[in-house]
Protein backbone atom coordinates (compact mmCIF):
# COMPACT_ATOMS: atom_id res chain seq x y z
CA UNK A 1 0.00 0.00 0.00
CA UNK A 2 1.38 3.33 -0.85
CA UNK A 3 -0.78 6.87 -0.15
CA UNK A 4 0.77 10.29 -1.95
CA UNK A 5 -1.18 13.22 -2.32
CA UNK A 6 -0.48 15.65 -5.49
CA UNK A 7 -0.62 18.98 -6.07
CA UNK A 8 -1.23 21.33 -8.73
CA UNK A 9 -3.33 25.15 -8.99
CA UNK A 10 -6.21 26.10 -11.28
CA UNK A 11 -6.65 28.68 -13.07
CA UNK A 12 -10.02 29.48 -14.46
CA UNK A 13 -13.20 29.69 -12.35
CA UNK A 14 -14.59 26.06 -13.84
CA UNK A 15 -12.12 23.72 -15.42
CA UNK A 16 -11.73 20.45 -16.20
CA UNK A 17 -8.02 19.58 -15.81
CA UNK A 18 -6.13 16.44 -16.90
CA UNK A 19 -3.98 14.86 -14.03
CA UNK A 20 -3.62 11.59 -15.85
CA UNK A 21 0.19 11.83 -16.53
CA UNK A 22 0.73 12.67 -12.42
CA UNK A 23 -1.21 10.05 -11.53
CA UNK A 24 0.47 7.80 -13.72
CA UNK A 25 3.48 9.05 -12.56
CA UNK A 26 2.80 7.72 -9.32
CA UNK A 27 1.20 4.31 -10.06
CA UNK A 28 4.60 3.40 -11.90
CA UNK A 29 6.11 3.51 -9.04
CA UNK A 30 4.53 0.80 -7.01
CA UNK A 31 4.10 -2.37 -9.63
CA UNK A 32 2.88 -4.34 -7.44
CA UNK A 33 -0.73 -2.32 -6.35
CA UNK A 34 -4.16 -3.57 -7.95
CA UNK A 35 -5.93 -0.62 -7.50
CA UNK A 36 -5.53 3.19 -7.64
CA UNK A 37 -8.30 5.29 -5.12
CA UNK A 38 -8.55 8.55 -6.62
CA UNK A 39 -10.01 11.53 -3.67
CA UNK A 40 -9.92 15.21 -4.73
CA UNK A 41 -10.17 17.39 -1.49
CA UNK A 42 -12.23 20.00 -1.73
CA UNK A 43 -16.06 20.76 -1.03
CA UNK A 44 -16.13 22.44 -4.56
CA UNK A 45 -13.96 19.76 -6.78
CA UNK A 46 -14.27 16.46 -8.31
CA UNK A 47 -12.41 13.95 -10.12
CA UNK A 48 -14.22 13.01 -13.78
CA UNK A 49 -12.92 10.24 -15.82
CA UNK A 50 -13.38 11.51 -18.78
CA UNK A 51 -12.35 11.39 -22.70
CA UNK A 52 -9.26 12.31 -23.22
CA UNK A 53 -8.37 13.46 -27.15
CA UNK A 54 -10.77 16.61 -27.85
CA UNK A 55 -10.53 19.90 -25.41
CA UNK A 56 -13.96 20.74 -26.05
CA UNK A 57 -14.84 18.21 -24.33
CA UNK A 58 -13.56 19.77 -21.02
CA UNK A 59 -16.71 22.83 -21.54
CA UNK A 60 -19.07 20.51 -22.86
CA UNK A 61 -19.62 18.91 -19.24
CA UNK A 62 -19.11 22.14 -17.52
CA UNK A 63 -22.10 23.44 -20.06
CA UNK A 64 -23.99 20.48 -19.03
CA UNK A 65 -23.28 20.74 -15.49
CA UNK A 66 -24.03 24.75 -15.46
CA UNK A 67 -27.24 23.93 -17.04
CA UNK A 68 -28.29 21.35 -14.30
CA UNK A 69 -27.20 23.66 -11.22
CA UNK A 70 -27.11 27.27 -12.83
CA UNK A 71 -25.23 29.74 -10.66
CA UNK A 72 -27.10 32.02 -8.03
CA UNK A 73 -30.21 30.39 -7.62
CA UNK A 74 -29.43 28.57 -4.17
CA UNK A 75 -30.55 29.29 -0.49
CA UNK A 76 -26.72 28.51 0.07
CA UNK A 77 -25.68 31.41 -2.13
CA UNK A 78 -26.99 33.94 0.85
CA UNK A 79 -23.81 32.75 2.28
CA UNK A 80 -20.91 32.57 -0.26
CA UNK A 81 -22.44 32.69 -3.68
CA UNK A 82 -21.10 28.99 -4.06
CA UNK A 83 -24.22 26.49 -3.83
CA UNK A 84 -24.03 25.15 -7.70
CA UNK A 85 -20.21 25.07 -7.12
CA UNK A 86 -20.98 22.42 -4.19
CA UNK A 87 -23.70 21.13 -6.17
CA UNK A 88 -22.03 20.07 -8.87
CA UNK A 89 -19.49 18.70 -6.44
CA UNK A 90 -21.38 16.14 -4.62
CA UNK A 91 -23.24 14.87 -7.93
CA UNK A 92 -19.99 13.90 -9.60
CA UNK A 93 -17.78 13.03 -6.79
CA UNK A 94 -14.71 13.28 -4.90
CA UNK A 95 -13.47 9.48 -5.79
CA UNK A 96 -13.31 6.87 -8.13
CA UNK A 97 -11.13 3.72 -7.98
CA UNK A 98 -9.45 2.70 -11.13
CA UNK A 99 -7.59 -0.87 -11.75
CA UNK A 100 -4.11 -1.26 -11.86
CA UNK A 101 -2.07 -3.90 -13.25
CA UNK A 102 2.20 -4.12 -13.96
CA UNK A 103 1.87 -0.49 -12.55
CA UNK A 104 -0.18 0.98 -15.16
CA UNK A 105 -3.77 2.18 -14.22
CA UNK A 106 -6.23 0.07 -16.58
CA UNK A 107 -7.72 2.93 -18.60
CA UNK A 108 -9.42 2.61 -21.49
CA UNK A 109 -8.01 4.11 -24.73
CA UNK A 110 -10.46 7.79 -24.60
CA UNK A 111 -10.44 7.64 -20.38
CA UNK A 112 -8.44 9.80 -18.77
CA UNK A 113 -8.14 11.35 -15.38
CA UNK A 114 -9.30 14.51 -14.82
CA UNK A 115 -9.84 16.91 -12.01
CA UNK A 116 -13.31 19.27 -11.99
CA UNK A 117 -12.42 22.57 -10.56
CA UNK A 118 -15.87 24.33 -9.43
CA UNK A 119 -14.99 27.47 -7.60
CA UNK A 120 -11.60 28.45 -8.63
CA UNK A 121 -8.70 29.37 -9.34
CA UNK A 122 -7.25 28.19 -6.97
CA UNK A 123 -3.20 28.37 -5.67
CA UNK A 124 -2.89 25.08 -4.82
CA UNK A 125 -5.38 21.89 -5.32
CA UNK A 126 -5.08 18.22 -3.79
CA UNK A 127 -5.81 15.02 -4.83
CA UNK A 128 -4.89 11.47 -2.57
CA UNK A 129 -3.88 8.92 -4.20
CA UNK A 130 -4.43 5.42 -2.33
CA UNK A 131 -2.59 2.65 -4.00
CA UNK A 132 -3.78 -0.85 -2.53
CA UNK B 1 -9.15 -5.15 6.90
CA UNK B 2 -12.32 -4.31 8.63
CA UNK B 3 -16.15 -4.37 7.93
CA UNK B 4 -19.12 -3.00 10.05
CA UNK B 5 -22.56 -1.86 8.89
CA UNK B 6 -23.76 1.33 10.92
CA UNK B 7 -27.79 1.55 10.93
CA UNK B 8 -29.37 4.81 11.52
CA UNK B 9 -33.03 6.10 10.79
CA UNK B 10 -34.21 8.58 8.08
CA UNK B 11 -37.36 11.33 9.22
CA UNK B 12 -38.36 12.90 6.03
CA UNK B 13 -39.18 11.91 2.44
CA UNK B 14 -36.15 13.50 0.80
CA UNK B 15 -33.36 14.39 3.26
CA UNK B 16 -29.48 14.97 3.64
CA UNK B 17 -28.03 13.05 6.43
CA UNK B 18 -25.00 14.01 7.44
CA UNK B 19 -23.04 10.76 8.84
CA UNK B 20 -19.39 11.71 9.40
CA UNK B 21 -19.14 11.18 13.14
CA UNK B 22 -20.66 7.90 12.86
CA UNK B 23 -18.04 7.01 9.94
CA UNK B 24 -14.91 8.80 12.03
CA UNK B 25 -15.62 6.65 15.12
CA UNK B 26 -15.40 3.75 12.87
CA UNK B 27 -12.32 4.31 11.71
CA UNK B 28 -10.89 6.16 14.89
CA UNK B 29 -10.85 2.29 15.82
CA UNK B 30 -8.69 1.06 13.18
CA UNK B 31 -5.96 3.45 12.32
CA UNK B 32 -3.53 1.26 10.18
CA UNK B 33 -6.27 1.53 7.43
CA UNK B 34 -6.21 3.83 4.14
CA UNK B 35 -8.61 3.44 2.71
CA UNK B 36 -12.56 3.81 3.67
CA UNK B 37 -14.89 2.10 1.45
CA UNK B 38 -18.56 3.46 1.98
CA UNK B 39 -21.52 1.84 0.75
CA UNK B 40 -25.59 2.84 1.39
CA UNK B 41 -27.51 0.10 1.09
CA UNK B 42 -31.24 0.65 -0.81
CA UNK B 43 -32.06 1.42 -4.17
CA UNK B 44 -33.38 4.56 -3.08
CA UNK B 45 -30.36 6.10 -1.02
CA UNK B 46 -26.91 7.37 -2.26
CA UNK B 47 -23.59 8.74 -0.51
CA UNK B 48 -22.36 12.17 -0.90
CA UNK B 49 -19.59 14.02 0.47
CA UNK B 50 -21.09 17.38 0.36
CA UNK B 51 -20.51 21.10 2.54
CA UNK B 52 -20.75 20.62 5.93
CA UNK B 53 -21.40 24.29 7.30
CA UNK B 54 -24.58 25.54 5.78
CA UNK B 55 -27.94 22.93 6.65
CA UNK B 56 -29.28 25.09 3.46
CA UNK B 57 -26.89 22.88 1.04
CA UNK B 58 -28.86 19.61 1.40
CA UNK B 59 -31.94 21.90 0.05
CA UNK B 60 -30.49 23.13 -2.89
CA UNK B 61 -28.94 19.99 -3.74
CA UNK B 62 -32.74 17.57 -3.09
CA UNK B 63 -34.07 20.38 -4.87
CA UNK B 64 -31.47 20.48 -8.06
CA UNK B 65 -31.82 16.73 -8.38
CA UNK B 66 -35.65 17.00 -8.37
CA UNK B 67 -35.62 19.58 -11.42
CA UNK B 68 -33.16 16.91 -13.12
CA UNK B 69 -35.80 14.24 -12.07
CA UNK B 70 -39.29 14.99 -11.32
CA UNK B 71 -41.88 13.17 -9.61
CA UNK B 72 -44.50 11.39 -11.22
CA UNK B 73 -43.45 11.16 -14.98
CA UNK B 74 -41.83 8.26 -15.41
CA UNK B 75 -42.87 4.46 -16.40
CA UNK B 76 -41.40 2.81 -13.31
CA UNK B 77 -44.18 5.01 -12.02
CA UNK B 78 -46.86 2.83 -12.21
CA UNK B 79 -45.42 0.01 -10.42
CA UNK B 80 -44.58 2.00 -7.28
CA UNK B 81 -44.43 5.80 -7.64
CA UNK B 82 -40.59 5.63 -6.59
CA UNK B 83 -38.91 5.97 -9.98
CA UNK B 84 -37.49 9.44 -9.30
CA UNK B 85 -35.75 7.95 -6.41
CA UNK B 86 -34.44 5.05 -8.09
CA UNK B 87 -32.61 7.67 -10.90
CA UNK B 88 -31.12 9.97 -8.34
CA UNK B 89 -29.28 7.19 -5.78
CA UNK B 90 -28.21 5.27 -9.77
CA UNK B 91 -26.80 8.71 -10.76
CA UNK B 92 -25.62 10.04 -7.50
CA UNK B 93 -24.07 6.19 -6.57
CA UNK B 94 -23.99 3.99 -3.60
CA UNK B 95 -20.68 4.04 -2.64
CA UNK B 96 -17.58 6.54 -1.99
CA UNK B 97 -14.24 5.79 -1.19
CA UNK B 98 -12.30 8.41 0.83
CA UNK B 99 -8.37 7.90 1.88
CA UNK B 100 -7.61 7.75 5.52
CA UNK B 101 -4.15 8.05 7.31
CA UNK B 102 -3.37 7.82 11.30
CA UNK B 103 -7.43 6.95 11.87
CA UNK B 104 -8.49 9.95 10.59
CA UNK B 105 -10.58 10.47 7.38
CA UNK B 106 -8.54 12.76 4.58
CA UNK B 107 -11.85 14.53 4.27
CA UNK B 108 -11.17 18.92 3.36
CA UNK B 109 -11.99 21.56 5.76
CA UNK B 110 -15.69 21.55 4.33
CA UNK B 111 -16.35 17.95 3.50
CA UNK B 112 -18.81 15.72 4.81
CA UNK B 113 -20.11 12.32 4.20
CA UNK B 114 -23.69 12.50 3.66
CA UNK B 115 -26.27 9.94 3.52
CA UNK B 116 -29.17 10.78 0.77
CA UNK B 117 -32.51 9.29 1.49
CA UNK B 118 -34.42 9.32 -1.70
CA UNK B 119 -37.65 7.58 -0.44
CA UNK B 120 -37.90 8.20 3.12
CA UNK B 121 -38.74 8.14 5.75
CA UNK B 122 -37.48 4.86 7.12
CA UNK B 123 -36.69 3.15 10.33
CA UNK B 124 -33.35 1.94 9.45
CA UNK B 125 -31.16 2.45 6.71
CA UNK B 126 -27.86 1.11 6.38
CA UNK B 127 -24.49 1.72 5.49
CA UNK B 128 -21.61 -0.48 5.10
CA UNK B 129 -18.25 0.53 6.08
CA UNK B 130 -15.26 -1.27 4.78
CA UNK B 131 -11.59 -0.24 5.88
CA UNK B 132 -8.63 -1.82 3.82
CA UNK C 1 -6.46 -9.86 -4.13
CA UNK C 2 -7.91 -10.90 -7.83
CA UNK C 3 -8.24 -9.07 -10.66
CA UNK C 4 -10.40 -10.20 -13.66
CA UNK C 5 -12.20 -8.61 -16.83
CA UNK C 6 -15.63 -9.63 -18.05
CA UNK C 7 -16.91 -8.99 -21.79
CA UNK C 8 -20.43 -8.92 -23.24
CA UNK C 9 -22.03 -7.29 -26.31
CA UNK C 10 -24.55 -4.43 -25.70
CA UNK C 11 -27.20 -4.67 -28.27
CA UNK C 12 -28.96 -0.61 -28.97
CA UNK C 13 -27.27 2.61 -28.98
CA UNK C 14 -28.16 3.25 -24.73
CA UNK C 15 -28.84 0.48 -22.92
CA UNK C 16 -28.77 -0.33 -19.30
CA UNK C 17 -27.66 -4.23 -19.35
CA UNK C 18 -27.72 -6.08 -15.96
CA UNK C 19 -24.34 -7.48 -14.98
CA UNK C 20 -24.82 -8.95 -11.26
CA UNK C 21 -24.98 -12.69 -12.17
CA UNK C 22 -21.46 -12.00 -13.85
CA UNK C 23 -20.02 -10.46 -10.92
CA UNK C 24 -21.74 -12.54 -8.40
CA UNK C 25 -20.14 -15.67 -10.25
CA UNK C 26 -16.22 -13.88 -9.96
CA UNK C 27 -16.72 -12.54 -6.32
CA UNK C 28 -18.30 -15.98 -5.32
CA UNK C 29 -14.62 -18.01 -6.22
CA UNK C 30 -12.82 -15.59 -4.15
CA UNK C 31 -14.67 -15.75 -0.26
CA UNK C 32 -11.76 -14.28 1.03
CA UNK C 33 -12.30 -10.90 -0.14
CA UNK C 34 -13.97 -7.59 1.44
CA UNK C 35 -14.82 -5.13 -1.49
CA UNK C 36 -15.39 -5.60 -5.00
CA UNK C 37 -14.24 -2.63 -7.45
CA UNK C 38 -15.66 -2.39 -10.54
CA UNK C 39 -14.53 -0.56 -13.42
CA UNK C 40 -16.14 0.05 -17.35
CA UNK C 41 -13.41 0.25 -19.91
CA UNK C 42 -14.71 2.76 -22.50
CA UNK C 43 -15.03 6.71 -22.28
CA UNK C 44 -19.27 6.27 -23.35
CA UNK C 45 -20.10 3.71 -20.69
CA UNK C 46 -20.55 3.39 -17.02
CA UNK C 47 -21.32 1.70 -13.84
CA UNK C 48 -24.74 2.37 -12.09
CA UNK C 49 -26.12 0.39 -9.29
CA UNK C 50 -29.81 0.15 -9.54
CA UNK C 51 -32.91 -1.53 -9.06
CA UNK C 52 -33.02 -4.89 -10.72
CA UNK C 53 -36.67 -5.46 -10.40
CA UNK C 54 -38.77 -3.68 -13.01
CA UNK C 55 -36.96 -3.68 -16.26
CA UNK C 56 -38.44 0.17 -17.09
CA UNK C 57 -36.87 1.81 -14.59
CA UNK C 58 -33.81 1.52 -16.99
CA UNK C 59 -35.16 3.42 -19.84
CA UNK C 60 -36.18 5.66 -16.85
CA UNK C 61 -32.58 6.29 -16.20
CA UNK C 62 -32.24 7.09 -19.91
CA UNK C 63 -34.39 9.72 -19.99
CA UNK C 64 -33.46 11.34 -17.79
CA UNK C 65 -29.94 11.38 -18.74
CA UNK C 66 -31.32 12.49 -22.29
CA UNK C 67 -33.05 15.37 -21.14
CA UNK C 68 -30.14 16.62 -18.57
CA UNK C 69 -27.60 16.09 -21.78
CA UNK C 70 -29.76 15.94 -25.10
CA UNK C 71 -27.88 14.90 -28.53
CA UNK C 72 -26.20 16.49 -31.49
CA UNK C 73 -25.49 20.25 -29.41
CA UNK C 74 -22.11 20.18 -27.74
CA UNK C 75 -18.55 21.14 -28.97
CA UNK C 76 -17.46 17.68 -29.24
CA UNK C 77 -20.08 16.40 -31.85
CA UNK C 78 -17.76 18.22 -34.59
CA UNK C 79 -15.68 15.61 -33.83
CA UNK C 80 -17.51 12.17 -33.48
CA UNK C 81 -21.22 13.45 -32.72
CA UNK C 82 -21.09 11.37 -29.59
CA UNK C 83 -20.56 14.16 -26.78
CA UNK C 84 -23.48 13.30 -24.88
CA UNK C 85 -22.47 9.90 -24.40
CA UNK C 86 -19.20 11.34 -22.89
CA UNK C 87 -21.12 13.52 -20.47
CA UNK C 88 -23.45 11.20 -19.50
CA UNK C 89 -20.40 8.44 -18.63
CA UNK C 90 -18.45 11.12 -16.91
CA UNK C 91 -21.27 12.47 -14.90
CA UNK C 92 -22.51 8.72 -13.72
CA UNK C 93 -18.89 7.15 -13.78
CA UNK C 94 -16.90 3.68 -14.63
CA UNK C 95 -16.74 2.75 -11.27
CA UNK C 96 -18.26 1.88 -7.96
CA UNK C 97 -17.03 -0.44 -4.59
CA UNK C 98 -19.31 -2.89 -3.34
CA UNK C 99 -18.77 -4.70 -0.20
CA UNK C 100 -18.42 -8.56 0.03
CA UNK C 101 -18.63 -10.77 2.91
CA UNK C 102 -18.54 -14.82 2.45
CA UNK C 103 -18.00 -14.96 -0.90
CA UNK C 104 -21.25 -12.71 -1.89
CA UNK C 105 -21.89 -8.87 -2.53
CA UNK C 106 -23.83 -6.62 -0.22
CA UNK C 107 -26.13 -5.32 -1.94
CA UNK C 108 -29.53 -4.64 -1.13
CA UNK C 109 -32.63 -6.23 -2.27
CA UNK C 110 -33.46 -4.74 -5.05
CA UNK C 111 -30.16 -3.32 -5.66
CA UNK C 112 -28.35 -5.11 -9.43
CA UNK C 113 -24.71 -3.97 -10.80
CA UNK C 114 -25.96 -2.26 -14.07
CA UNK C 115 -23.41 -1.36 -16.71
CA UNK C 116 -24.51 2.15 -19.08
CA UNK C 117 -23.96 2.25 -22.70
CA UNK C 118 -23.65 5.20 -23.73
CA UNK C 119 -22.70 4.91 -27.46
CA UNK C 120 -23.31 1.16 -28.98
CA UNK C 121 -24.07 -1.69 -29.93
CA UNK C 122 -20.76 -2.40 -29.32
CA UNK C 123 -19.28 -6.13 -29.99
CA UNK C 124 -17.37 -6.25 -26.82
CA UNK C 125 -17.48 -4.20 -23.48
CA UNK C 126 -15.17 -4.91 -20.88
CA UNK C 127 -15.81 -4.35 -16.80
CA UNK C 128 -12.67 -5.19 -14.86
CA UNK C 129 -12.97 -6.55 -11.31
CA UNK C 130 -10.72 -5.98 -8.56
CA UNK C 131 -11.28 -8.38 -5.56
CA UNK C 132 -9.49 -7.27 -2.35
Amino acid sequence: MHQQTITFPTTDREQVVDITDMVKAVVAEHPDCCLCALYARGATAAIMIQENWDPNIGKDVLACLDRAAPQGQWLHDRVDDNAAAHIKSGVVGPSETVPVRDGALLLSRWQNVCFCEFDGPRREREVVITLI
